[in-house]
């Protein structure tokens, strides 16, 4: 059932090539449909949140612990994607942590260069701690794609101030805006929809002529010595696999709670097939108890 | 708050204006953002279903009547719009109504011309009373805009084979083919995005060569005296005004149970502000009274 996902980036990938003249708005529209890849995830209610820094969705399994949360930032290359998107993506890691998960709308570029997203992220950790009571270590960021590098990014940033989550999740994050992987080359004619070109507009969209060495917007820079537990997984196969090795081989080498997992012959983000992929749902379901793991830890520090 | 969806409609009104060589996919993917007018409904929770005749999702309030079952056809000139564009509005009617929504993906126009749609909407209520026991007095149809006519020819057609559905109702209808109502030009420049072009070439895509007139497909000119109870609701100020007022005036005349719901002051569909707008949430509240009267009237007659 991977092949749905595979066919829906197949399409996109024919459109944009069809319309290259398509605007961002368009864009945006089309992005929006990734949520097709995904099954409606069993027993999660929804809520819009309207007193958050930015607009935002709880994703609430019946049942699940609320006195935690999740932070999710959904992917898109920083410039689409929402958290209507991602909502289902949510629900089904939602589900798998048995922890409410908040999609947040961070500002999207280009009308928000970076630091705007994480600063976005940054903004709703604070506001959740401020005027919900969270407690930090009952807090995670998770985050697919250019929103796997906002969640770490953001989980960095807080980490300094002594406000470090319990726990970050990555899949098949972006985090190299330097493009420098080598497989973004070896998996170029494996991978459905991510390829240099776009990454290389992408990258100028969100960076607005800032360096792509600009260490809160790269995490394969970044100094990792506080990095909280993070979980990176990615596909064997997609084009940015090697920005989840090489973060994950640094993170190693700086000690840190780090947990790799390489999914082959699937596409990138695989787990938006949740529901309908065996890959996906496996995955999810490490996560969420590694996720768990990460906050009786949390719960125990406090 | 009605200025959101107006300010909606009018994004959609500019796009189609600046691309008049929109794809039909690039146009179902801008109709697709309808549902950003809706707020997620409290308390809902959301299954696809694999097994139906077309694609459906069942939204399901919690404590809900599983007994009863409401088939929701969606608006979008039989050519746009979703199951997914139409969630939170369904979930809104399904928590007004206390029953379970199934929103389905009927097969659009121009792929699939009339009456393909009534053809899967009355499969669908053949597989809820065949494979999952629903008695037919315990199923309603509710729709909006083209979904209205689809709903009402649905429920017109089982109740000729007697399997009369509990009710209809019918959101802001567009029935009559020929497009021949004096709103269309009184209330032109109040309507932010149904108009005569538009509708006459959707109802080019839908017929494809039929006659406007085709009884099954024109409520309009339908034989309405098997007619089920039926609430009709529009808004004064849209350009499909007159096909509710005068398809309440002829249920009137043939004797029918017959409820006719003008707001002043709306967009078309004004209940896709639900959440968001009094005028909408009042809207839903009296049809799911309304509706749930007729489910017990329903019951008391099996």
């Amino acid at each position: 059932m991977s092949d749905r996902l595979r066919n829906l980036y197949e399409s996109f990938t024919r459109r944009l090539a069809a319309e290259p003249e398509i605007s961002i708005d368009g864009m945006r529209d089309l992005f929006e449909q990734w949520h097709l890849a995904t099954a409606e995830p069993d027993g999660v209610t929804y809520r819009e949140v309207t007193d958050a820094p930015v607009p935002a969705t709880w994703c609430t399994p019946l049942g699940s612990d609320t006195r935690r949360a999740i932070v999710y930032t959904h992917g898109g290359g920083f410039v689409v994607g929402s958290r209507h998107s991602h909502r289902k993506l949510a629900g089904h890691l939602a589900t798998r942590c048995a922890t409410p998960v908040l999609v947040i709308d961070y500002r999207r570029a280009p009308e928000h260069p970076y630091p705007a997203q994480v600063d976005d992220t940054v903004s709703v950790a604070e506001w959740l701690t401020r005027a919900h009571g969270f407690v930090p270590a009952q807090i995670a960021f998770a985050g697919d794609s250019a929103g796997g590098n906002i969640a770490v990014s953001s989980a960095l940033r807080l980490s300094r101030t002594g406000l470090a989550p319990a726990a970050v999740v990555a899949m098949s994050p972006w985090f190299d805006l330097a493009n420098s992987g080598p497989s973004l080359e070896e998996n170029a004619r494996h991978d459905a929809m991510v390829n240099r070109p776009t990454l290389e507009a992408m990258t100028g969209l969100v960076l607005n002529g800032q360096s792509p060495e600009t260490p809160g917007a790269n995490p394969l820079g970044a100094d990792l010595t506080l990095l909280p537990p993070t979980f990176v997984t990615a596909s064997q196969h997609e084009t940015l696999r090697d920005d989840a090795t090489r973060f994950a081989a640094r993170a190693e080498a700086a000690g840190r709670d780090i947990t790799l997992l390489i999914e082959p012959h699937a596409q990138h983000v695989f787990q938006m097939a949740a529901g309908r992929s065996p890959a996906a749902d496996r995955a999810l379901d490490q996560i969420g108890q590694w996720v768990q793991e990460r906050f009786l830890s949390g719960a125990r520090r406090n």
